[in-house]
């Protein structure tokens, strides 16, 4: 599990990505000078995997006061059930209430991603997967999405950022613009290989100009023992990467002396996709997986307060006092 | 249509949001000294509303050589076709081919919000909406998911970053944290009344303690001709907010006189849910739409070079040549 | 299992519930001196509880000549088969012919409910359940229903003339119509307390006026350790009665000391919904069930002849002669 | 529409087929002397057709005091709308409250046969139906049934009872148990003829021991003119009576000579069936219905107090004050 | 419609395609100089294209008694109705009793790849269809499956004997196997086009070795204006020909200068598919059909005697007599 | 498993049941003096019954050189999976090129027919099964139907061609058209007796003119010890066979001592309701099975050269070289 050092950003510690409500409220109870002690429950709506945990702790160790507060979390990457409480927070209510947006916020999609990377990782059965969606997502949160795939299970990532977060090497093959930018496959990945320094794997991709049988052939002619992959990423417009094509390229490949070739696949993978995959034995060396993780649903929050001053107390619908969830480690 | 000034962050320029096999292949091209002029063009995979193309202009107009570049783009806010092409950009390729991973990113989350605000908007025949989900996404992105919501026909947000990017009012009720901390919902409604400026709308909720037509009659009867609105979120756990339940709190307050007391209903507002409400007729006289709008899926978009020098180029599975869209307008 | 004094009524005695045919066709069989010893057989059309047994029974040791009668039966509330002979009739066919209306009709109801009763009470896994459906079917049959559903396993029924006939106490709480009257559950309570013997339950009825969570702890508070149970019937208006409620009523009355006071619950009771509250362990100490069990489909039942004078003989469609079934006992 | 004179059977003037608590109610609003006059409102669940609206007049007729009362009402077979007030019932409230459960129970299960026997005459287009299913209910509600099915558009029916109360003559034709006595068709048709008076139609019943079509010939060879019709009752072992079998024998009844002869059909008829013989042109002059009107769900009815002495009340998930619906008459 | 020259064959007329019952009948009628004039009477199943009457006709003329039969059909292609008569014989039925089998058979199978093969043409909306499926039938019967596409609307077909016996031209392109030999698609065609007699159209199959748009321009550029197609036959494992396919090809040939090069497109080809490359306006020239045509259901006819010596009669189920229908013509 | 002589005809030996092209190619290679030795592969779509495979020998046998061809294959009977190689040819490619269509044709509708046969036989669990649907292919192919439907595992077949070449004694019951020319049933099957030779059995059909029991009993008294059974085929206007008309008939013929009597079941059988009738323990002896097997689906066969002159070779989509599968036979 990565373990990145957060620091929550001046426009999150000021309150503007708060509700505004919020920010009345402590306008109101500070008139008011009405600051009870409050415990606060956060729950997720539907089982999955957490993350963010670690950026909602950096807040509170910033925001909450130091002698007066007591954080009970789950962490990073457990698994969650429905309703389960992941976080409880006591402490005077006018240092954190302005911040329940950005709390449950910052679980929200970055538990979905988790989650969805996770469901991804659990049908691939052990073949790696890189995290290839950035490009779906704002730049914005490009990092926090990549991070999220790591810990849900992915091994790489394409984005810079998100490596970094992640601690893991930012992992990518040959885009298709260089390709025609150059004109050629087998051109474009000879000036890759003239130029990346040997650490950075070569991976050609085969589908731009012609068949990808023919295509992979001609690479691995021309880079040898030092080409590493090819990447199977037809359109949809040629029938998208089918099983019978990873079969028949490996096939190929062998036949040609090139059993050292790997066979990386991406294009529309998703959990079901990939266990066709498997289930037909089509012999897929590592996955990269796109818009199922950066397109996931966020897992809704939810932050409720069950005790004022040590006495139980509820809205309707839930029950007043503490809830009991012995897997919560005090982390503050 | 708001139109804010978007400045490209200093992470996105570095090139650190992008997949870093962009970052490798302008190294390459500026080691083989290869730079020609390209066009690339970008296409959304499904029907929607454009948003995004505000700041991907800011973007352009800071990267792009001013003497040798040319853009064409649909404008924010425009409804679009699947693989209709939104923007087209014609320039050196190193001076922009870093960016496509953040260009079709800053697209992808913000059309996918827009467009489901849209779907809100239009379900709900006038009646106005709020956007109320910031609660759901990170808050990186949240001035840009409220932006989204506005630009997709939302009248209103409820965080502070986001009303000002979209340039609205704010806007909020009482959240139940108050209500609980205070202890009861009329007195809270009481101590907002108090402590804010005239030109924030009084709106009370009324299902934290009791329920909820017993308790708009109590808010009416404390506010009297102040009190704007009243706001529906029943929970789950008490069915929701029910088509009955909104025609009785009407009933029950115009029967007591409060004939001016608006009903306003959140809590898993989507399309689907509004159309019932209307055919149903229910009184309702506006609606916070939460993550309908702030989970709503992506659009992802895919970003093609077509020409190379003026020379028509295509990977398969694409048409060689510039794709003819008359809508699109020349914005550089 | 209970076992009333059932009497035939004059009206079915007289022919006039029959169907007109075997009127006419005893009239033809008298004018024609044709008497021969028949045997019929009765059967229903799918699986089920039998009910009715008993008054038919009745009905035949009335109208059969004792000395030349034979009946064969199954025994009130047992499991049936689809087509299972659950009665065979050996007599002079004009003693009982025209009663074969009268005989498939007392068990077509009867078994209909019973059945209904029983699905729910498997469901409930030991909870127990009364019938209060008597006000959905027509006041003439109200004791037969109430008496299938006792047959049917519920340990209890609403109707006094059920009751009787099933030999249980009639079961209620208090009916919103009281508490309407009186203006408030508490106080409708307290006199239904003061005015009824010690030796009936004291149940309250906690959805008219205000919130359940609410009114449960005001009545609890009011009869303290007099009230049994509180009775949650949520409108479907107020989105019926959850899982969700029942725990947090549960949960409320204990932490005010309440542990006492049991929970009922009633409001579209059905074995899928009951399956639910324990499946989701919601702590539910009874159940009323009304319109499954009153509006439950007739099994319909249909009497064949199979002998005439000791010879098999059938119509098409049906085998000739005494169809074995060795659960049969003799009766009469 | 028939207009029967009914009259409150002592067991419900009684208050035996009430809900016990009820009476209680009763009890304890006399020993405080509360009798406050009350309006009270019923409504059905669902569309459908009134009936047993007459039935209740009668009971109010009975138990209201003459100076002190309003009822207004729907008649008897008027269609309705789901929770559209039937009857609205203004009096001092322990003269009726007494008698809510057999109010509901009356309208209730008549008028779901009456509903269900109005599908069937829709589909029908003109097509005589006769109420066939007296024997799938209690012999206590043989006759309501039967005369709901004539409130709902059914010619006849063949109950005495029933007849004798929707003021129609009794349907029958031969049963098969004749048949099977007599041992042959023709012989026990020739029998009926003998037998019975000439008013009597002579419809013979033809799928006893023989083809259908083969039976036909031969009743109708032996009655020729006399012989109203052939019923067509084939169990479902044998196919259940076919758009084809019908218009076999009808081709060759005509082939023979006997145009004259109608065919009427029974068995597992329903709206849906009726419709595929009507669309396939099956040249039907009559169907018996039995179990789709017999074992019909009852329609439930609900009733709720909405004044008490003049002033709007209602319990929750209600509208206070009297509902407005200006089809009502009224009737007391 | 065609009009070729049936004659029965040996096996037919010996009666040992028969079923073995027949034989025995006419053997025991025969014996017994049992020999009646019997009118039969013959009919489809199911809606579709009438096809096989001609060899029927031809059987018939052969075998029935000059001076003593009466025929009267459908024509060759006329569409039918379900149980609608096609065909009508009367004759001594010793004549042709045991044609039976032959003559139900005959109209069997070709009417059911007739009705297929119109079924494609009514989607095409005028695009022609070459029948391509002959290789998925047994030889015995290739030239009466390519004959009935015929019949059912195809423009042509690919077998030598469909071909003469429909009237046609056989029709190709060049088989995977003769490229495969050569060893290149260019090559093979410029073989086939240095070969083959000017009148013979030149279409080049293009998907055996390399991607299908790269290899149309280069046998384009081979063949020149002498190319007329070229065939798009890309197999399942390369995710078949699609819509954007098709239009890329199209595209790209027109940007070459090569705009009179049609475009043929075969496999898997049915009514659905060919409505949807109509519907999403893919440049379609042509389409080859061929297990939708050769694997289609027959549509079973039966035969009935509906007269013996001009007396009605016919089994259950059927009505006896002559069926009338004003669309048959007598045709012997 | 039968082991007929085939012959191939004249036809397929002229080409003319080809697909023209290859007729063309075979023409082109010969002017080119191409004519290397090449190894095809056949396999089939689909999994099931391989038929055809022994006339596929025949025909090879006659064309390929002696002295230089490879034949393997799988044997006549065999299941095969989807894609499973059944068939491959290693010979000079001009011997047997155009043999493509008729070899593929060849195993493609027998296959589907054994397929078919043997789905029916698996159903029936030991109970013997007859190929009916001879009526329902050209005559062309009666044969080849009928001898696949034995391939498949039914013991016998109705058509005389198809009995000789699948070496079984053709079998069949007595044809309606006997009875209809005849009149009577019974009269009918004595005539059927009194000229029939002792071996030939004595199956009487018994739903022509009367309902099925009556007749049983009727043919049964009439024939007694000699009537070896009674065949069901019930047209579907009387509801077509039931399990309870099974059932009614066998306990009729039993109480009437006809024990010996067995009961064979004809019309619309297929393994769905073979299945059914055996569920619920209909006494059914044998089944006649028609348009189940006749109509079957063909199983698509696929032939792709895989080696040209020892090189291994393919086209896209499939593997080069030869695809091993131990379960070949070397044939030739």
């Amino acid at each position: 599990m990565p373990s990145p050092k957060f620091k929550p950003s001046p426009e999150v510690l000021s309150g503007d990505t708060a509700d505004i409500y919020f920010v009345r409220t402590i306008e109101i109870l500070r008139k008011e000078k009405l600051n009870p002690v409050a415990t606060m429950e956060v729950f997720g709506s539907r089982a999955g995997i957490l993350c963010g945990i670690e950026e909602v702790k950096a807040l509170l160790a910033e925001v909450l006061p130091a002698d007066n507060r007591e954080v009970w979390a789950l962490a990073e990457g457990d698994g969650i059930s429905p309703k389960e409480v992941v976080l409880r927070i006591t402490a005077p209510y006018q240092s954190y209430g302005v911040y329940e947006t950005a709390i449950v916020g910052m679980l929200a999609q970055t538990s979905g991603w988790a989650t969805a990377a996770r469901e991804c990782v659990d049908a691939a059965g052990g073949i790696p997967l890189i995290s290839f969606g950035v490009r779906h997502v704002h730049p914005s949160v490009a990092g926090m999405m990549d991070y999220a795939a790591v810990v849900g299970g992915c091994v790489g990532c394409s984005s810079v950022v998100g490596a970094r977060l992640a601690d893991v090497e930012a992992s990518g093959t040959i885009p298709h613009a260089l390709i025609i930018v150059v004109g050629d496959t087998v051109e474009a990945t000879m000036l890759f290989d003239k130029h990346m320094p040997p650490e950075v794997t070569r991976v050609s991709l085969v589908d731009t100009f012609r068949d990808e049988a023919e295509e992979s052939l001609r690479v691995a002619g021309a880079l040898r023992e030092r080409l590493q992959s090819v990447r199977l990423d037809t359109p949809s417009e040629r029938g998208g990467v089918t099983v019978e094509l990873v079969k028949e390229v490996r096939a190929r490949l062998d036949q040609a002396g090139f059993g050292h070739v790997k066979i990386f696949v991406s294009g529309g993978v998703n959990p079901e996709r990939i266990a066709r995959f498997l289930e037909s034995k089509a012999p897929v060396d590592g996955f990269g997986v796109g818009s199922y993780i950066s397109g996931a649903r966020p897992i809704d929050f939810t932050a409720d307060l069950h005790e004022i001053e040590g006495k139980p107390i509820a809205k309707r619908g839930r029950i007043p006092g503490v809830t009991p969830n012995p897997r919560l480690k005090q982390v503050l």
